[in-house]
This record gives C-alpha cells, structure tokens and sequence, in this order.
C-alpha cells in the first residue's frame, strides 16, 4: 500500500450553535457528515445568556475547527420578550407567532454565517431549525431557507463567480423526541445544552416558556432524560 | 380653519448610513419623502473607521429621528482589504470583483436595518446602493435589492402578517456627478461625508484607491467643489 501524497482536507462549514438542543445535535451532524466545523454562536445580549456558555462547552467538547462568539446586540432594537422588557409567556403555545420571536434574527444570524463561510472560502452552512414542534417563529420554515440559498448566490463574490451556497438544515422536519432520539444516538449529553428562555434566578430552567414545554415534551415522548434542572420539579 | 384633533405622524423608515456620499445623500432624500429616519451605522472595526464619525455628523445635520452606531466586529471574519490585513488596491477599478469587497456586507446590513424596521413597526429600509459608477460588488445590484425584499416577506413576522417590506435604492441609477449634484440640490455639505477606504496618518484621503477614484471623478464631471482634502494633492 502506498500513502496517499497529498491528503485533501476535509470540507469546512460554518454552523449555526445557539447552545440550546436543536444547534448542538446540528453541529454534531455536520462533523458526522465529514465537515470540519466552524461554529458561530451570536451574543446578542438575549434574555438567557447562559446559553452562550453551554455553547461554548459544546463546541470545546465536539472539538470545531474553530469557535466565534460573536457580539452583536439586537437589544438596541428590541421588539422581542427575548431583547426588551417583555414578559416571557408560560401559559403553553398558541396560534400566533408569539412574542419572543426576535425581529429578523434568523435573516441577520445566515447573513452573519455566510459571510464567514465566504471569508474562509466555504459554501456550506448549518442551521438547527425545526418546523414542526417550534414555536411557530416564521424565520424556520422551509420556504425562507430555501429563499436565503437563492438570494446568497446573488448576494456574494462567491456565488457571482460560480460558486454554490447550500444551508443545511437537517433537522426541519424531525419531532422534538426525534431529536433528542438523534442526540442519543451521537452520544451527546442533552445537560450540556441549554434550551430556557427564561432562566431562574437559581440557575434552574422555568420549566414552563415555550421552549421547555417543547423539550421537555419531546423528551418525554422518546423516553430519554433531559438531564435540565426544571425550577418547577417541586 | 378647525386645527386636525389627530395629526398622524409620518411613517417611519431605517435609512443605512455609512457616513459615505451616497448613504447622505439617500438619508436626506428618505427625510424629502417625508419619512422619519432611524439611521443605522454599522461599525465593522473597518480600515476606514473614520467613517463613522463622518456619519455621526451627518445624523446630527440632517436632524434624525434616532441614529444607532452597532458594532459587529468583521474582523473576526477577515476576507477583505476593509477588514484584514490586505493592502488597499490604488491602480484603479479593475474588471473582477476587487478585495475591498467584504463577503455578504449588504446582506448583513440590509438584514440589521430589516431586523430594526420590523422592531420599530416600519416596512421601508433605505441603502445608498449605486450600480453604475460603483466597484463592482454584487450586492449593490438590482438582483440584490429585488431579492432581498422577496425574502424579507417570509423571513418575519411582518410579512407573515401581510405587511410589506420595500428596500429604496433612489440611487441605483444614478451615476455619481448625479449624486454629487443631487448633494448640491438637497444642500448638503459633500465635506461631511468620507468615501476614502485607506485614510492617511496625516487624516486626508488616498486620493487613489477605488472609492476616492469614484468620487473625484464624479465631482469633476459635475463640476462642484468637493471638499475633500486629498493626500495627492500635492
């Protein structure tokens, strides 16, 4: 046998860690698929910091290419229960987009990851949206990533010479229990993600927002513990 | 005469403001259009930093609504002569792309005004975009701008709703002895605004890099004083 002279590198793809369960299973899956990793995580001065720190954590533990915490803070914008001083909802998920949802972050968080991708010659991104157990945020459906891949390739350097953009978004269309399914299966600890938008004084999840309701259910639902301290466990 | 009981305020509208020529000059035309300005400047730790000063100026000339300076560090990305160590090309325009493009800026910026627009209940953006007398970037082309009013409609909660997205480009067919002559109209002070991408130790312009090339040209053919002082005056 002879050794291979010249050993190509791996592809790179930027990644989408927000830190909570969704982008921590998505980046898991993208080192599966052969990418090497560069995880960008927006401190956009929200509500539940705490999960810029689980992302860290997970990146330093899934071993990236490369790690950027990026700040850029959206709270001189506001409009968002997760960026100004509006409560966060409890009573359970309802029929219109509700008010955490964060005016254009997904736009701005691609736009962010495609110019790095770009700047480090890739064309690959990776998103952990979900569009069915969420929380109805328009900015995770299928229709506006697949409008993002289109106008990247008029939007860039890279695609006026050719070049393709893909975004990948490999969990739209898995259940919440299917998800925590996917991060068994890698062999990721669920604890090491944060999921909470509204963190309790004593460091416990709420328990109750929308996002531990669609947790904890998906969970539940595939028999795996979670691993979170919910601050209403009595 | 019976005063109005209720006097509707004028709509609202994000205008990008860079501190350069053009994004004065298409802030003072959103105010001609009876729009209330919220002026975004985006500072990117770019080479030409002074920029944002020169915007800071015009913001406080023209008499804004709000104007918000947001840092996004860019560096961190890297990938062009504005955001890393490349040298500034001063040969002239050249027929490719050149390396003061910055991977995806527009997308970013147009992404950021979206996001402060859908906050503050408004559905007009504002970019001083040129596809005439311009560097060549791709993201200053009709394509661009179309494409990114189409995917605003289902990237928010806005367009879910039926509420329209427009992006006003006023300048896009404008060459820039145009530009400098609608400056002169609307009585501005060119002096004000700061085009040069690699500023001197001694605070004048190049003189020779694309951006200053541009606006000299577009001066002399307009036959108005610029006010700029140039490094290669002599």
């Amino acid at each position: 046998m002879v050794a291979k002279a010249v050993s190509e590198q791996p592809p790179l793809a930027v990644v989408l860690l927000s830190g909570g369960l969704d982008s921590m299973v998505c980046a898991a899956l993208a080192l599966e698929q052969g990418f090497r990793v560069l995880a960008l995580t927006i401190d956009y001065n929200q509500r539940h910091r705490v999960e810029i720190d689980a992302a860290r954590g997970i990146a330093q533990s899934l071993g990236v290419e490369r790690h950027i915490v990026l700040p850029l803070d959206l709270r001189q914008f506001g409009g968002s229960a997760l960026t100004a001083d509006i409560a966060v909802p409890k009573g359970g998920l309802g029929e219109d987009i509700p008010v955490t949802y964060v005016p254009a972050r997904n736009l701005v968080f691609l736009s962010l990851a495609l110019a790095w991708a770009e700047a480090a010659g890739s064309g690959d991104l990776f998103i952990g949206v979900n569009a069915l157990d969420y929380s109805g945020y328009p900015d995770c459906r299928p229709e506006f990533i697949g409008g993002f891949e289109n106008l990247a390739r008029v939007a860039t350097a890279r695609g006026d010479r050719g070049g393709t953009v893909r975004v990948h978004a490999p969990l739209q269309h898995l259940k919440k229990s299917e998800i925590a399914q996917e991060a068994a299966r890698l062999g990721l600890d669920p604890a090491a993600s944060w999921s909470c938008y509204d963190p309790q004084p004593d460091g416990r999840a709420c328990g109750v927002c929308d996002s531990c309701r669609l947790r904890r259910a998906g969970f539940d639902a595939a028999g795996i513990e979670d691993g979170t301290q919910y601050g209403d466990d009595g």
